[in-house]
């Protein structure tokens, strides 16, 4: 990887401009809570007049959730070198319960700050970590539990809310009644909704106190379906601008948090460029680093060298951590006929440590001291699912369910401790497998919120797995799956470069905004009916514009029809000016009417 | 659309060599029946060795499903103008109820025959009509109601069986039951078993006595699920080269059947270009050349001009006609108050003529006379869903449903003449409303198969429906639909080229894969298991061509690591050579072992 000269970074890559323009007849606009500095960020589509015989008729405009932060808001100066405004600030200090340190409390942590080799790809301010004082508990959970409402929760219900109250009426919304599979998705998103699904460990909000660019949000099934997108460089390919610009890129199509799985060499130094500069959670997995430490060498893996890492990464500001504790020596030998083995890299690494030792992993026996480091900065569990199935062949069997089993355990540790907890999942499953993932998820590890990888419902589509990823995701998302990780077209075959982040995005949008509506999640439905109405009404650039991706939708009507003329006009070239389905259809309601 | 010089025609367009040349290491093989020329091709996927501790281990070939016939044959010649072998002819005249007219029966047909204007566009060999004789009935289920077991029902036998019996003990196939919600799938496909189906209306078998190149297949809810590509240039663009050419790329991609959607002036011609070129089924919707006739005003249609394009259509050999003869006058109103009324093409005709009329639909009206025509030639009715929701608001409505309930009286009269009928579904459904579908199909329609467009579960993806629908797709697949209409990323937006028709297939490939292995059709994991090995052990190259495009997974693999040697390597470059998982994993099983 090449070194990173400072200059290089304004723009970061030639595309950045995209990254950062507003979408077409797009506003951000601040939702104000009970306090001025509780401003919740959402995009507002202005849509164009429908035309009547009795003159125009305007359309209100239809609010969005808002993934891009303050890059989309042009009132913002976006300066990468440094970071984003810490909204968080205030609220934390407020708490009175935290103390910014003076030094780093990981060796890892000052051993990058102090080496001058680094100067040149180091972020240009040094942050000053932040973490509990000492017997205080500062997670969300804590909080909660204590019932509280902190800021964070007040932000997420106006977030989830969407406004919905003030315009269903201007929008008529009507909706199906959904099925939810036994979900209790209110009416209405209330802050109090939030803190009680927060206390019972329904949900998690990801906020270490150390991430203060962080616009909260929230991963439970009573939610909207979130979606994760990876980003990382590995050994062989990729640099920390194009890192940064990835991330930048991911919240812009709707990433709701983003996984640094970076394995290179300067891993400690892109870490910190992207959370200076994310507003959405992010996770690692910080085996990664400490096998690093160990220059790659499993079996010399020790809890110091981990507990340091996740200290250090703490301290950074990650805001969950991928930690494989479920993947007990006693499981893996029941992964050995296995047509795919193990095929989590983390999963994978701890096996091969339990079996070299002969000992039980080490992250399951020091797994209450880890909760220890976690409440004292707000860092979320993602309990990582090392023997998920990495083939159709594979799903569901006693490997998977046995490590299912222990999460489930732990869930119930972390949570003595108000420690916020989600349980990965998988990988490979074919369609009629899928329910069983979810309801055993949903029993064994008490309804903490579930966060699978996909699934892909099959292993014979090598280039176009994000497809086959987001059938499943769609459906697990359905059956009560809190977040979806992408899978992106490269799976299976390479890295993923900026377009396949795009097509891997956007079919997890689709699949995460499919379960909303299954689901009967309120208000789920009023964007599709805009569309629709649009598109009955041929306002082709509302059509566009309400669209998960308004410049796809551009550029394909332009491929066939790039006349300006061609976007006002009442037909379009799939069926030419005579056929059009539509137009018939008005005519036939204007004779009838 | 401009005229047709000859000489255009070979190479039809540049990349026309992709469509014809072979997958790596794979051949088309021949299985043959109780008949010499009963040949059923397939693909044979030679595979690598899989290297051990005692040498290598061979890996048996995987046969897999074939659609795109003779073109990926080096042995035949391909001849566009010339068309292709007429496998069919035999056993059409051994039958003994067929002749061959010596002119058209049709008025159009005649007429355009004889306009030498057309003389350039035309296909150069004149096709003689075949008809039954009279009072004769030629349709496969009157045969198979006979108890006759046709050549093409044994051909279909072998083809969906695919050697499972002979390969499955050299594959040790494990399989996870399936779940097909009361399908009767046995564990082996007989020519008894397809004679059967066919019989009591559970499947057809499109196979016009005038499409003599078809290679026969089969859709129903006890097969291997199909999809449909569409094709067809509009008024606004694309030339009849353009349509062959894509009939010949979707085959190739897996389309089992393809609808010619033409609306354009040559529409006649078109049509017999791609008839005489292609072995899978070939659809139309006579509707659209009926509007041609009358100047594109549905109020001008009229039975006889209709029955006329029927007879000329059926004459050319399309195998099976979309009817929209359920979109009665009554059920016109109850799409008042949708938000996007009548999407359907053809339905918005009948609409219209209808409304204009105060009539009854001519088609649900002359029902019985169709029925006629279609047993002399053998066309199946694809009864249209005119009135399918457009949007996710206006799915599973009353005017939805009392179409169905129509379609499926109208099945029972076309089956006591002996018609194959399939049924034709939507559309526009949100996840938790498509079960809905499937099982009012079912019960409604007395098990004629289904045959869906999507259905897309959410309105707001344009530039992504391809993915949006396959979601929707996989789903009602796996409750029991036969046939998956594939929908391209340019739905919504513009007319189809060949990248889309490309990622149109290859996400509905997928949807019904995935379905087979849901519903636990025989040997349907077969391939999954081949290509996990593979994966597992770092076979690139078998990866690559057990999937279901062997190009782009090759394409993208080399996309980071171009060079030879990576391709045999231990490890890609998502992760890198020291954090592989994969391998790890060996190395565990060899600690362990």
């Amino acid at each position: 990887m090449s070194a990173l000269p400072k200059s290089v970074l304004i723009p970061i890559v030639p595309e950045s401009t995209l990254s950062i323009q507003p979408f077409p007849q797009s506003q951000k606009i601040y939702v104000t809570g009970s306090c001025p500095d509780i401003r919740v960020p959402m995009r507002e589509i202005t849509l164009s007049d429908t035309m009547t015989k009795t003159g125009p008729k305007s359309n209100p405009p239809v609010t969005v959730y808002d993934t891009s932060g303050p890059y989309t808001d042009p009132a913002v100066t976006i300066d990468i070198q440094r970071g984003l405004p810490r909204l968080r600030t205030a609220w934390l200090a407020e708490r009175g319960d935290t103390e910014i340190l003076s030094t780093f409390s990981s060796y890892c942590g000052k051993m990058r700050v102090e080496d001058p080799k680094l100067d040149i790809s180091r972020f240009p301010t040094l942050y000053q970590p932040r973490r509990a004082k000492s017997g205080r508990n500062v997670t969300q959970m804590h909080y909660a539990r204590q019932g509280i409402i902190t800021p964070e929760m007040e932000f997420i219900a106006i977030r989830e809310t969407q406004r919905l109250l003030e315009v269903q009426e201007a929008h008529l919304l009507a909706q199906h009644p959904g099925e939810s599979f036994g979900a209790a998705i209110p009416k209405e998103i209330t802050p109090e909704f939030v803190r009680a699904e927060v206390a019972r460990g329904r949900a998690i909000i990801p906020a270490n106190i150390n991430h203060p660019e962080l616009e909260p949000m929230i991963i439970g099934r009573n939610f909207l379906v979130k979606i994760n997108a990876n980003i990382g460089n590995s050994a062989t390919t990729s640099s920390i601008e194009e890192e940064v610009e990835k991330m930048v890129w991911s919240i812009r199509w709707g990433g709701d948090t983003v996984m640094d799985l970076s394995t290179g060499k300067h891993i400690h130094e892109t870490r910190e460029w992207i959370l200076r500069n994310s507003p959405v959670p992010i996770g690692t997995v910080p085996i990664y680093q400490a096998l690093e430490k160990v220059d790659g060498n499993p079996e010399e893996l020790t809890w110091e060298i981990f507990r340091d890492t996740l200290i250090e990464q703490a301290e950074q500001g990650v805001d969950y951590f991928t930690i494989h504790a479920g993947v007990r020596l006693a499981y893996v030998p029941l992964t050995a006929k296995r047509v795919a083995g193990i095929v989590s890299r983390g999963g994978s690494i701890l096996a091969k440590w339990c079996l070299a030792h002969q000992q039980e992993n080490f992250l399951y026996t020091h797994f209450e001291e880890m909760c220890e480091i976690m409440k004292a900065y707000d860092v979320a569990f993602s309990l990582g699912d090392g023997l998920r199935p990495g083939s159709i062949a594979d799903a569901n069997d006693e490997a998977q369910f046995a490590e299912l089993k222990t999460l489930g355990e732990l869930t119930k540790v972390a949570w003595q401790q108000d420690v916020q907890v989600m349980i990965e999942g998988p990988g490979h499953v074919p369609m009629h497998l899928i329910w069983e993932n979810m309801q055993r998820q949903l029993q064994e590890c008490h309804e903490a919120p579930f966060y699978t990888l996909g699934p892909l419902i099959t292993d014979i589509s090598p280039g176009y797995d994000h497809l086959a990823s987001s059938i499943g995701a769609a459906m697990i998302g359905w059956y009560g799956c809190a977040m979806l990780c992408y899978v992106t077209p490269k799976e299976h075959l390479g890295l993923p470069n900026k377009h396949d982040v795009r097509e891997g995005i956007l079919a997890y949008k689709i699949a995460a905004h499919a379960a909303d509506l299954a689901k009967g999640h309120p208000g789920a439905q009023l964007r599709d009916n805009a569309i629709s109405k649009a598109r009955f009404e041929f306002r082709w650039e509302d059509q566009f514009n309400l669209g998960l991706d308004p410049l796809r939708a551009l550029e394909f009507h332009d491929e066939t029809l790039p006349k300006e003329a061609a976007k006002t006009s009442r037909f379009c070239s799939m069926c030419g000016p005579k056929f059009c389905a539509m137009k018939i259809t008005q005519e036939v309601r204007e004779f009838s009417g």
